[in-house]
């Protein structure tokens, strides 16, 4: 499981370096992950900020448009970009659906026997690659350790650091996600993830993997959570002039694939006041990456008070 | 040559709009192009940075990765993003070489019948866009204009600055760009596309097309320049551990695509000092967006500075 180095690059003035190594939980291919290293990490290990991608995209997606990095450099934190899911498995079928299969694991662990040795990101985003980052001496202490997120990513960041609260591992300080799926048993792409990766189908999803229902499960445990979504869709004059006429917001939202109110009301019934689950609607914004880009400084200072504390 | 709307995205409170309309300039093609309107035009028109993109990239790459909206919104700024060429011109090899044709436009205007009727990006940046803005209303003011720039886009931004300057229009209040081809009659990229574009070849290029050529003619009319660039190659350690051992830098500045010493020399002999032509060199950044993304915000700023006088 040693690291090889595909790339390094420096950028405000920490480095981005690009790793693979031959994943064990993804069934021995080569997993490749972004780790951003801020310049302060050179007088000792700083703490770390997870985010997850999410349908299509890649270890490069969040480094390269979510405007993390100068955020990160200035509270000194680093930043782990793992993928989206195992790339070259050869499961049949895993490239024939943009929604499911590669570029879509859904950050759990495939019981299905098909998938199961291949799709299980959720071991090797909380389990394999701190052992591998710590392994390879690099200057990261995940004893301080928070978690984002976009969509596919921002329900693995709420259902791992939900996860991660109700067994009592405590590994997440925090959590956040942009337009998160939030109650995926209820909508169609978590449908179609549960019923193919897992042997138990949508009811296994429920129990385990499902935002909206870990969170009732909580036992008053205190959350540090922040999501910012966009719940309208505006067709009409966007710009301030009047030829301008454009449907905007998240189309996904729309579709029902985010569900972020049934989390909303979960959490508020389970006690969670705004301080300690923040929702935000930004209205016009879309589902992209100009989306989290405008937010994304937020989103790391919100972790730097938890991760620094 | 009306605008049509591709798509609209809010980025930054403001409105990221890609408009695609059949360019004059470029012969009749489809033209693309990315206008940022930051939410500070509603209450009037916005001077605006063009930015001017590289080698291979298109008018969505300096939008998505330069970092530039969050400052330019702030600033209250409007940001152009042109594309790099025409595309689908038709010109028998304008697909066969990533340097030349395709996404290497070089913001010049051929004069080589084979490419005179299409590849005309000069007049595209400096009087099409502009007019068929101004021609839809946009709440853009061009009297108030500033450009920069990225290698190729680099060599743009300074071409059209200066030879703005030397026809007298300043059409630019200021132009700054990142790791710009300076010297493009002494390089292989410009030798190649003075040589393919221009009935002159290297000579018409070097008399009109060559930044280090053009400051030399300059009538100490006073310049406002900044350059960011990475002279230095390193071969070592990059990294707080001991195990990075990785070649980082800027490989075309290595194999002399750049020559900013060139540019820089000139300038100082023309008796432009350090305040007026700015060069700053980085040491063990690349010449790729993560270098671009760090200094973005410095180069809005000084652009702000001239824009808003």
């Amino acid at each position: 499981m040693s690291l090889e180095t595909v790339s390094v690059t420096k950028s405000f003035d920490g480095h981005l370096t690009k790793y693979k190594f031959k994943s064990t939980a993804l069934g021995g291919v080569y997993a490749k992950f972004n780790l951003f290293i801020p310049a302060n990490a050179a007088a000792g290990k700083v703490p770390v900020l997870v985010f997850l991608a999410g349908l299509e995209c890649s270890e490069d997606t969040g480094a390269q448009k979510g405007a993390f990095i100068g955020p990160a450099a200035k509270e000194g934190i680093a930043l782990l970009f793992p993928d989206t899911s195992p790339r070259g498995a050869g499961v049949e079928g895993e490239d024939d659906d943009w929604q499911f299969g590669t570029g879509a694991g859904f950050y759990l662990n495939a019981t299905n026997p098909k998938w199961a040795k291949h799709y299980n990101m959720l071991t090797h985003v909380t389990v394999e690659l701190p052992q591998v980052i710590e392994a390879a001496g690099l200057p990261v202490d995940f004893t301080r350790q928070s978690i984002t997120g976009h969509s596919m990513g921002g329900h693995g960041s709420l259902t791992l650091y939900l996860s991660s609260l109700l067994g009592g591992s405590k590994q997440y300080r925090s959590a956040s996600a942009f337009a998160p799926i939030c109650n995926p048993s209820k909508c169609p792409w978590g449908e179609t993830a549960f019923k193919g990766y897992l042997a138990g189908g949508i009811a296994e999803g429920q129990d385990l993997y499902d935002a909206t229902e870990l969170v009732k499960k909580l036992p008053k445990t205190p959350v540090h959570i922040l999501i910012d979504y966009v719940g309208c869709f505006v067709i009409g004059a966007v710009l301030p002039v009047d030829h301008f006429v454009q449907g905007t917001g998240d189309k996904h939202y729309k579709n029902g694939q985010l569900l972020p109110d049934n989390f909303l009301k979960a959490a508020r019934d389970q006690g969670y006041d705004e301080v300690q689950v923040r929702v935000r609607d930004h209205e016009g914004y879309d589902h992209g990456y100009y989306f989290i880009s405008t937010f994304g400084a937020d989103h790391v200072h919100f972790h730097a008070n938890f991760l620094k504390a």
